[in-house]
């Protein structure tokens, strides 16, 4: 018999629930939740707006937001610390797809009355473990109540860059690249990743590397977002083991898992044509243990497409539609 | 018979719907309803980021984040404008009291399937009318699937105050303020209410005032927030028209709803015991048209209570609790 935990955010036991607790008593319960992670006085929790000094600073400000939903993001099945870092993931991943270090983020959440107050402690206790390790303060948000059976967190993180990396500054002949191994995120990888920040920090200080952009929807959505109107020849993708193993019992090939599902959160980027790739391999080598792949090059503008390396087009689904 | 009109934001109409649209055309179609209020290129909507220079910034940034939502913040006799309003504005809001001055903003959206493009054109016609309105640029954002019957949209703001007022930094002797009249936001005010910015930065600048807080969740609450556990002297708040208007109706009294109505998105603050009050009040007048209103003074310290102008303790219902 296969015995499935069940986190579910609401619970039956109404001393637990959020609306026993009350509005105020759960601020500050947050705040400990957070501990250090949450700044003490006006650059933290408990006032109109968090403040922060400006003087000294350098480069470009980045900001995203990205949010979880139950139903939509995770499931009973999904622990709340891995929604919490999923949630904090997400928005790193996109701070880190701009070669930027996230800095400080805030949190607005959604809660049916019946949310559970435990559950909620183990799902910040995710977003305050992310934190730590990226070395990101939580400095405000806000809480609201929302209709039974909802339970939405958004998450709006902001960081730096000395040198953003947009999408879609490719020329024809520049070099594709990913990193890490794609598919299979749904056995575990969609709550359990590491954002790329040190990967994306150290390529933006590559002169060679023109645009990048993070794998969320799935490398065949994302690939044309990163270089627009051209056509990439291009080699195999990596596949994960997680592809692999999706693929015995999802009636669906491994390099199709690689290319669609999507939520693995690596990145994909270009470098210039004149770029001596066997050089730039073994440096990155030299640094990271995450697996660096050259994909194949920009073949021609006029049309996003992709050449199998057979020379067959690469038919390619259009990847995560969100409606 | 009294005709309301429905501006539900969900519809029957299948090609009317978010989900007939898909999420890239609904993209391109908001960035269209913001127009100019979203910068192009990697300032503004498209990219994982939202990319913004830091040269030459000095004074402190702020950061807030506040949403509405269907059934919590607006139904269905909220015309979709004032919603987009509403959003933008209570978040203009928290920046007018810590004395800033908002600059940009990024939106989450959790939307039904069956949401109408309709009601969020209009709705994002509301949040660029009060961008154009306050100076503010739209940067980005993120679309997101939700269940049934849920329309939430969250807002981060981002602002620069060059003294941020915060709360509770008022001594015994400080007088106590509020801008405008309280009271009856149900019966209009909530949706279409002003932002005090130019008020709260001109406060700001005056040495005198010390601490400051918008009323959101009605004044009774709102003071404790801003005084901390100091007990004030004080007279009768100002009650607005609609306050008197809604009490024929309601059962309750114009004060009551004054205390304890929220919405009402005034400024509450507090000055030195040195300040001169009338000359404060004549320079004030100079310069706004908005009422300002002494209230009294900090009496002492040692927890938070309200003493009427007749000397008895003014009973008080805790505001607003979101749960």
């Amino acid at each position: 018999l296969f015995m499935d935990t069940i986190y579910s955010p609401f619970t039956s036991n109404v001393d637990r629930q959020i609306k026993s607790v009350g509005e105020s008593a759960l601020i500050r319960e947050i705040r400990a939740w957070l501990g250090p992670v949450c700044p003490d006085g006006a650059e933290g929790i408990g006032d109109d707006c968090a403040v922060f000094p400006l003087a000294n600073t350098s480069g470009f400000g980045l900001t995203t937001v990205d949010g979880v939903g139950y139903g939509s993001h995770f499931d009973d099945k999904v622990p709340p610390e891995g929604v919490g870092r999923k949630l904090m993931g997400r928005n790193v991943s996109d701070i880190a797809s701009m070669g930027g270090r996230p800095v400080r983020a805030v949190l607005s959440l959604w809660l049916a009355p019946d949310t559970s107050v435990d559950w909620l402690r183990s799902m910040y206790e995710g977003v305050a473990s992310m934190a730590r390790e990226y070395s990101i303060a939580v400095v405000g948000g806000d809480v609201a109540r929302a209709n039974a059976g909802v339970c939405i967190v958004d998450l709006c993180l902001q960081g730096i860059a000395e040198r953003p990396l947009l999408r879609q500054q490719c020329k024809v002949g520049d070099g594709v690249w990913v990193t890490g191994e794609l598919g299979g995120s749904f056995l575990g990888k969609h709550y359990q990743f590491t954002p790329r920040v040190a990967e994306g920090l150290w390529l933006a200080n590559q002169p060679g590397v023109g645009s990048m952009i993070d794998i969320s929807d799935g490398i065949a959505k994302d690939l044309r977002a990163l270089v627009g109107d051209h056509e990439i020849l291009m080699s195999d993708v990596p596949i994960s083991d997680a592809a692999h193993k999706l693929s015995l019992t999802s009636g669906k090939s491994p390099e199709y898992h690689a290319w669609h599902d999507g939520e693995d959160f690596e990145l994909a980027f270009t470098t210039d044509a004149q770029m001596d790739c066997s050089a730039f391999l073994e440096n990155w080598n030299a640094v990271f243990e995450t697996k660096l792949t050259y994909l194949g090059k920009i073949n021609q503008a006029g049309g996003f497409q992709v050449i199998g390396h057979d020379s067959r087009f690469v038919e390619l689904e259009s990847g995560y539609e969100h409606f």
